[in-house]
């Protein structure tokens, strides 16, 4: 059984798009932050922190999707590394996590389903975290996810708006992965044949893990992870909530082995449109082709994180993490708020 | 639209059934659990407690499920005081939320869909909990519910082991969900005619708000909440976890207004008999009708807590609950272990 065609739409291509969503959530009338809300998630997508005492705060976030991938383990891997990303992505260590589950029983064997957990076991056992429960029902179409809750000190938590002008910025995983798994659901190649890209999107980006003993942890000022708005639409947010300019060095940008090859197949998702239309006018771009520019709108699942660091730290952070992140290099920096949010050259 | 009509399988007739979910949880290589997580959620339906300190533990658990009523409000108000019913029932107070939504976007408008989120935020509101997030996504048909985070102090945590032999049994809502809300889905009575029922559903298992002024909140010694496996498998896990037995009078139980009329009628869901099944040769009945050993087999949604508490002071807190919850009453008593778990009278 193909996972990915068992369902209309993979992974993120069947979130409720931005605007319906805004059109929802615009309307409600939300219950009041409580004392200890420090950052909510009334956008749907962010973690929150809610702040226990003064040495504790939680971060928490909640995610889950359609299969992306044919291999039942690497789904539930890939599912589980996603949404314990955006934990990291605060600064967070993730604790404990809950499963939501959705599966179609009358067509899918339970050994099925167990390799699925089986994946998000494996990596939420590496994430140092526990699996304390969840919810599943009988549904037409798979879906898998988890609900994180995770720890961080509430003086340490990493947000987008710290972005300094003359800090480097860095990227922890390589991009393509919206094009990749387009390809994969139009059968155009076995999961084999992308290995590169179902490991990245299998792996914790636990930055904090491979640095702590290092003096290297405090130069991180700003963090974000890549994901749906793709590397241009997660900049613009995090230049312009720090109300700074990116330029970025779309040479510098690394990729999949066939992230070029699947774009100029033209394997595109509605993402590489919502995205470009998302950023028009936010983002500039220099002379560079079409392609730099679909990878620059490529939906990330599982992405890595953009670090914004101090620019003499830069070089020594990247070699500390590229043992365990292979793709991390610097791709740009952080320069006085400009006519435009990013420029990509 | 009728929400009732969209879906196959209402609420928790949607639920992995509890066979193949211990069949797939069973060969499952589980993470350990890591320093902090006291109670954990290894069968997927319990809540979660994870220390963080000598003051704070947390109550962490996850629901959703297909809708169970036609009313869009109605149905998001369920759905949330369902999930943070958890929290209460062990003894937490509700902090944080977060939303999981599936909705078909092609056939349901955004506006019904607001009205869900709406009825799901009022009840958190009333819950003096936040919404700090969720995830939603494009699917074949309307699932919602909540992943809630609450805060209890670790030595107060109500454990489903602590009911003392001499202890009064309290429960505090009505019985009859299960058959009505199949009752709802065969279009055989409009939700006005089941009013209390469905307000009984709405509302939240909060307690410990209105007892925790008083001095009563010591004599409640153990708790659990009376979900999919009725009156029945709940008094039975119990009874079995506290080393005692159960004595419950059938004539004491609070129902709704219908509940006997739609078991009369057979509106029976496939929860009646499995936990019939279940609870076979641990659950014996005294000189009781068919109907109403199909009232202790009725599968609840959002059903009431069942209370162990001190005999002296089963009345004053009665007393104190009915004004909140108009069903509360004292429906048994609990007993040296005998040769049946629960004995039903």
């Amino acid at each position: 059984m193909k996972l990915t065609q068992t369902v209309k739409k993979g992974g993120c291509a069947a979130k409720v798009p931005a605007m319906i969503l805004r059109e929802i959530l615009g309307g409600l009338k939300f219950p009041p932050n409580i004392p200890g809300v420090e950052i909510d998630g009334s956008h749907f997508d962010d973690a929150a922190i809610f702040k226990i005492n003064d040495e504790v705060a939680l971060v928490q976030t909640l995610d889950f999707f359609t299969p992306i991938v044919d291999s039942p383990r690497n789904f539930g891997a890939i599912a589980a590394a996603n949404a314990l990303s955006d934990v990291y992505a605060m600064g967070g260590k993730p604790k404990t996590c809950m499963a939501i589950l959705a599966a179609p029983l009358a067509t899918m064997e339970p050994s099925v389903i167990q390799e699925v957990l089986q994946g998000a076991c494996d990596v939420i056992t590496k994430a140092g975290a526990s699996l304390v429960g969840g919810h599943s029902i009988d549904d037409d179409t798979l879906k898998f996810g988890l609900s994180v809750t995770g720890t961080v000190h509430p003086q340490k938590v990493w947000v987008n708006q710290q972005a300094h002008v003359g800090d480097k910025l860095i990227l922890t995983k390589p991009l393509g992965t919206g094009t990749i798994c387009a390809g994969i659901k139009r059968q155009e190649f076995t999961e084999e044949e992308v290995q590169d890209a179902i490991q990245s999107m299998m792996r914790l980006n636990n930055i904090l893990d491979v640095l702590s003993t290092t003096e290297l942890e405090q130069e991180i000022h700003g963090a974000t992870d890549i994901t749906g708005f793709g590397l241009a639409g997660h900049s613009y947010q995090m230049a312009k909530a720090s109300n700074v300019s990116f330029k970025i060095n779309s040479s510098m940008l690394p990729l999949f082995e066939k992230t070029i090859e699947c774009l100029e197949k033209e394997f595109l998702t509605k993402a590489h449109r919502s995205n470009e239309e998302y950023t028009r006018g936010k983002v500039q771009f220099g002379d560079v082709t079409q392609i730099k520019k679909y990878i620059t709108f490529d939906p990330q699942t599982s992405g890595g994180l953009l670090l914004s660091v101090g620019a003499e730290a830069a070089d020594k952070i990247v070699a500390h993490l590229q043992k365990d992140f292979p793709g991390t290099c610097v791709i740009g920096e952080v320069v006085n708020k400009a006519d435009f949010d990013v420029l990509i050259y």
